[in-house]
């Protein structure tokens, strides 16, 4: 079993109901919340509306070769950055032809923390044609479940905020 | 908050575990159930050495720009199909260069029902790389989240089993 909490059912329609209204479709990049953004959005139905869809780009040879992050922006900045974040977004985005895209990477542990990039490091970005990708950082608390899900309600608040 | 219940963390462990072994990487299609599998197995540590990437293909047109499941399949067949299934799970295939892949395309409701195709009617396929794909049928009842948790739960099931 899978169970969703009232505040993500509730973000996701509040998402759902205001990309409906602007016409939006939307499209997801995620790489540590491993699919989960996607899974909260079409748990609401009518997500169908809006949802185009999403990448669940785990290693880093998917992120090159399917949404078409540079490998050397992968190798000199890392897979989780602002610079890999963006173009997560800016890639879903093109490939997709969406109206609007979320990204997340991130170290949800519990291995692959280092001093500067410790575990709970999550990068989201958005980007909407012809307008420069959005980036913000954050450093979540927790457990491997726990950081994800922090992830979650803050990529699902963010993409809400931005859909204007 | 996202909770997986302990069967569903149990069957994506022993896949990792069984993936591992084999030194097989695995990719997901996924309409229905929106990137819930991907994110099942994702939610364990250490999925990143078998895990390569999913594909969230909400709609048609995404099964086909992405996937590269043929229009004239989806018009004559429908996306919730044996066909569409198989050429959901090939497509990934191919595009991931993975070793086995899952897809899942289905009705999970509470609208989009018909006689022929009732809510609950869901598809799974396997494609391993010079096999004809394995397709499998299955309707499952209650409501949107039941369907999607059966979906994931019989495709967890299905992935772990043709793992050999």
């Amino acid at each position: 079993m899978v169970h969703f909490s009232e505040d993500i059912i509730s973000l996701s329609s509040s998402i759902i109901e205001k990309a409906s209204k602007l016409n939006y479709r939307i499209t997801l990049a995620e790489s540590c919340t491993g699919g989960l953004i996607s899974s909260s959005i079409t748990a609401v139905p009518g997500s169908s509306n809006v949802f185009t869809c999403g990448y669940v780009t785990y290693s880093n040879h998917s992120k090159n070769r399917i949404l078409g992050v540079p490998m050397d922006a992968i190798e000199q900045f890392g897979a989780v950055s602002d610079i890999v974040a963006s173009a997560m977004a800016e890639g879903a985005l093109a490939l997709s032809k969406a109206d609007i895209s979320l990204s997340v990477t991130g170290i949800a542990g519990p291995k692959g923390g280092t001093k500067d990039k410790p575990v709970g490091l999550v990068f989201l970005s958005i980007a909407k044609i012809n307008t420069d990708a959005l980036i913000k950082k954050y450093i979540f608390a927790g457990s491997r479940d726990e950081i994800r899900r922090s992830a979650i309600s803050a990529g699902l608040s963010l993409l809400l905020n931005q859909l204007q």
